[in-house]
């Protein structure tokens, strides 16, 4: 038998392809089917994997562990890259890899391998994720390998050869573009969506409706929060009472989808140092962000609301590169666990056609008073001390000025 | 005749108060009524202000200077405060303080005074920009003077010391908040505002119709840039080609406004240490700031970007406390000016029912590469670098883990 | 009895014309004298104190506290304000003020004082951790009251008042400028060190002498550092081992302080916006600063290592500026704790004349691999990755340059 | 005859080997040998490089560009790497590459090569030099390819080779360390001090003498700058008055050496992940930037300053990992030479036995005033006005303690 190699698997033509090369290369192959939310049938999935000459297969459910760690942490910090993107695909790469490196350690295994281009972000996330946990970890990544990028040049290669190992081939049309999806969000990327000139069809979205045919009521909600995270959602529209971080996310991607909460076009720098351009949906995300923001207005401190959105940038930057599993994350997100001790309470919101309208606000951490910042009375707050504040932050102003009139 | 005195006079009841009260206390008062973009009867606001003792009365045009020197400023940074506010009120003050200056040289005078309140963050921003431009300043602000306070404890004794003096009180009933207007947005705080709990009315806004009553249809156009500043708005669902810096506010606040674009409702910080809830409106910078940060992602470097975003949140926080004449803003905006020598190009737009959606954009200073990009060419990227790349980055997170594993 | 105060008394002229002062004021005054590590006749003070009206003397010593709550947290972050002053009275203030606070507590108090003066920074210590720990503390810092201010306008004033009411006049002559003294440094500044042209008198220094002045031998030494602390001293030149935070500190001014180590002279900026001249020597702390920056470089990761660096400037400002206690530097200190883990090690010095020269450092946590580093052989490291790496970080400079050209 | 290639020529054994390595490969090569202030028998080189195969040879002389370029632009930022290395070479290494792809242009060459292994920095900084400066160069690293390593194993391999194609051997000893050296620095690492426990030998130095050994008395200067930049160094210990870029570097060099000023050792992080141990000799160096940050303690801005701490280590790693040419230095450097303005002056200073001390500075553009600084007059400061600034600077840290205390 071969050497052990851990692969993940997806189910689809491309790893199932790769399957079938590294097992007639002769490795002892472990594919390995992550469950972060897509859909899938994984009971196919395996049994494909088992016929294409894995020796073993794994599927495992990493929903849970993605919402409360990956997703939630996200969340804390009030991540988005270049002001638009959720990092849906950037949370779940390193969790995938992680219980890879977990699945190749309990396999005894030192290969790992994974179906991600050369020119994307999802290889570094999967490689540097590997190598970050296993540092002996041996990779095989067959887009980069040139045998294999030279017997698989084009689409019609892969087809051929599927049809020679006996690989299914999906009956369904290709798609005109790729998808990532997961319990976050689905991207779109690649194919016609090349152009960045060119909007994306509205028949794409497969969580979200585009706002322009979102239905045309109203969904009124309560988001309440523990410590920087959604513990319960008070459906008001539908009369449901939600808990659990997996079943909120779930029900706030339904009821954002539905409003049509979530889309966003945008061209986006990747790691390797090319534009590309995406399309995502993150109906559950945006809302959670939305709510989050708000909620720290009410709670946290303006000096740590204003650092944090100084190390924001960086923080995303970090998830998107693929170092989620790095000494500056531990480092900063010890900083961004300390800014959340106060971040409880509840957050109105109204989704409507694209919208998640803030509509309300209530802590039992508010640092906000009514008095202090009421015009209507002093509340405490002395408004002849006005003067000296800023007369004093004046000073160096003034003596500028001065330097400047010379 | 007394000392001169220039105040920043609005044709309120407020300031038409501090202008008697002023007058009587003997001041040779100078009003000045800067038009930002706010409605306003200008006309009937200067006879009423000789009326009241004014001995002269300054009307001063700043629109275009604003949109020009401060809106457009703000832009190229993206600024917006506490993940929301885009600075409307913030960006007005500076300018109109510093005409109050200018006004001051020419007349000769040496007392500056305005009507903000020793609470809020316009009397900030009015005092640094006087201090900054005119360190020799002498400043009166009536609600932080003992005298002025005392006398005018409420509402009722103000309209008392109306009528006695004759000044003309404003026939329409007092809204229950207070607003800000110019050319830029509508703020509104203050009164019934005070509980961050409440959503406020939606008849309350002026410029935008809340997404909920907008409009039906679509609005389509495309905005083209220069320098990252906005040179021509194409109003395909009006076929109007609408240019000029002024011109081009005006008309976006228009279809921003008609189709609900542009209302935040937030709990946000000001500088002198007290949480505040403000809700306001700005349909025009809304469509600028997402088309210019979506215009960024396809004309300027990954690293310049970045950087942008980091320094973002102290761009905008010394434009909201008031440092907009600073050294620092000098510093950062050098940056910033050299970043958008390439910001160049055309984005495509969808306004509806509060959502502003990017269609796509194109620009001849494109860095995208749709062949680079590709998942379906080599387009001058080879792949296999990728191997080298991941690994050399992987180096010191390997080194961290085999630490950690011993 | 009149209404209960604590007083931070120093034993010196200024601070006994208040204690008298207050106390013809009818208040019940507790006068608190901390122990920081200055030079000190506490004995005397107290009766001093007793003497002039306080009911209640409290002496407390201070010092093991500020090594390892304040000087050590600080060496953690490798603060510097401004490339030169370690800090020395700004982390001694917090905890001076934090421990007044608790007496207050004891005792009953709401009013707590101070001596310093409206131009310092120390005003701003004391009261900012006043009120950051006993919000409703009313502060009495007579040098920004008018009445004291307008009774003592200069030293004749102070001594005439003290002449009259029987207050001790120090024999010595008055410095022709202003000190203070802890564990950690010596300050100088004011009088005639108000001119930045002019350097300080050699003999002006009482921890360290001027490098031109030092000893002509050597002291070598090993410093042994636990989690960024340093926990043993190895004086090889005088056959010493020191243990002990307090011990440490002590033993290196004096080895420090004996080699001309620590002494700096610089224009600062104050935090009420005013620059100032200050001249400080800190033989310890220069040393420690050091070896702890040293040893991080070779245990600490680089991307900490570099958001350390970029982060110490803000809370070295915070710390200047008397934000010890905020929630701002919880936010940091919690990042910077995390990033202590590994910093165990030893570091070899030689101190001359002014040098604290670094002669080695070894670690059972390094994270150098001299195979790795080698050039002389792999060590595990393949060369021929460094070629896809930089072509990787080159694409978007090509890019950037490739429109240049256009 | 051959490819056309440009090889940047030291005169050295590696880059001889590779010269005629490369040449019996068949191209045509121009050795371009740069003139950055090492000691170098030039005449002897250029006839080496003939006799080797170079069909020409370009000796440039770059001192007066690298000083006024490179080393000042550093300057005016405060550059230092990981808080200690003034960047001797990474200065170096931009202006070498971007004179190499002027020739290769003049020349019609398409391949540029170095002798920079594949471990180190400046592999990374000549490559993304020419990549970002002539985007469509193929780039020929021999110590990167695979037939020259497997070729030349060891030094006896090299020498060998030597041999046999007449190469002639340099008589010295091969010292048992590398080192680099230009005007600003010599730089020392790998061979035996590759164990960072060990000190390096005294005897190593080339600019600078120990401390220990350095001369007896004292050399005084003053040292006067002009928008950041030294335009004099008045010596007046050796009554010299010294104008001119390269002068002032030269003879600062002179006199610090002498003095035992600027050698530091240290464990740096290299860009490609690994950590290396360095000393560095900094003399001339290490004088301006100290002089320069103490004129700016006089002549900046508060924020300013501050803003140029957190941008320093950012644009000194920049600078270490070979993105000189880059757009984000574009962006950065734009903010920095605005900063500069003011920052005129003189600094004077005595050095002594590795001690750069600053005695005093004087500005016309200075913002330093002693009436308000002092503590014994009013000027123009109003202490009063620090309470009021006090109490808002307090009014959040109150409302966290209140919450804290619930």
């Amino acid at each position: 038998m071969g050497e052990k190699l851990v692969l993940a698997y997806s189910g689809g033509l491309d790893t199932s392809i790769i399957l079938k090369w590294l097992s007639e290369k002769g490795y002892d192959i472990t594919a390995y089917l992550a469950d972060v939310g897509q859909e899938e049938d994984f009971k196919a999935a395996k049994e494909k994997a088992l016929l294409l000459g894995a020796s073993k297969v794994y599927i495992e459910d990493l929903k849970k562990e993605f919402v409360q760690e990956y997703i939630f942490k996200a969340l804390k910090a009030n991540c988005i890259y270049e002001g638009n993107y959720l990092l849906g695909t950037s949370l779940a790469r390193p969790l995938i890899a992680k219980k890879q490196v977990e699945i190749a350690r309990k396999e005894g295994a030192k290969i790992l391998s994974h179906g991600a281009t050369g020119k994307g972000n999802d290889q570094v996330r999967f490689e540097l994720t590997y190598l970050a946990l296993m540092p002996e970890a041996k990779i095989i990544a067959p887009w980069k390998e040139k045998e294999f990028i030279d017997k698989f040049k084009g689409r019609q290669d892969m087809i051929k050869y599927a049809e020679e190992k006996g690989i299914p081939i999906p009956v369904t049309q290709k798609k005109p573009y790729s998808t990532d999806e997961n319990l976050m969000h689905t991207s779109f990327e690649s194919g016609i969506l090349e152009d960045p000139a060119t909007a994306p069809d509205d028949a794409m979205f497969k969580k979200a409706i585009v706002p322009q045919n979102a239905k045309d009521s109203e969904t009124k909600l309560e988001i309440v929060f523990e410590k920087g995270i959604p513990v319960l959602v008070n459906d008001l529209s539908n009369a449901k009472k939600i808990s659990g971080a997996l079943e909120i996310v779930k029900h706030l991607n339904k009821i954002g989808g539905e409003n049509g909460v979530g889309i966003v076009d945008m061209v986006e720098n990747r790691f390797v140092g090319i534009k590309s351009r995406g399309v995502y949906e993150t109906p559950g995300g945006t809302i959670l962000l939305k709510a989050h923001r708000d909620l720290e207005g009410l709670t946290l401190d303006r000096e740590v609301s204003h650092l944090k959105d100084m190390l924001m940038p960086k923080i995303s930057e970090l998830i998107y590169n693929g170092f989620w599993f790095s000494p500056e994350m531990e480092f900063l997100n010890a900083a961004i666990e300390k800014s959340q001790e106060h971040v409880n309470g509840t957050v109105k919101m109204t989704l409507y056609k694209g919208n998640a309208i803030i509509t309300g606000r209530s802590s039992a951490d508010s640092l906000y008073s009514q008095k202090q910042s009421s015009m209507d009375e002093e509340g405490g707050f002395n408004q002849q001390d006005s003067k000296g504040f800023i007369k004093i932050n004046a000073i160096r102003l003034q003596a500028h000025q001065k330097r400047e009139q010379k």
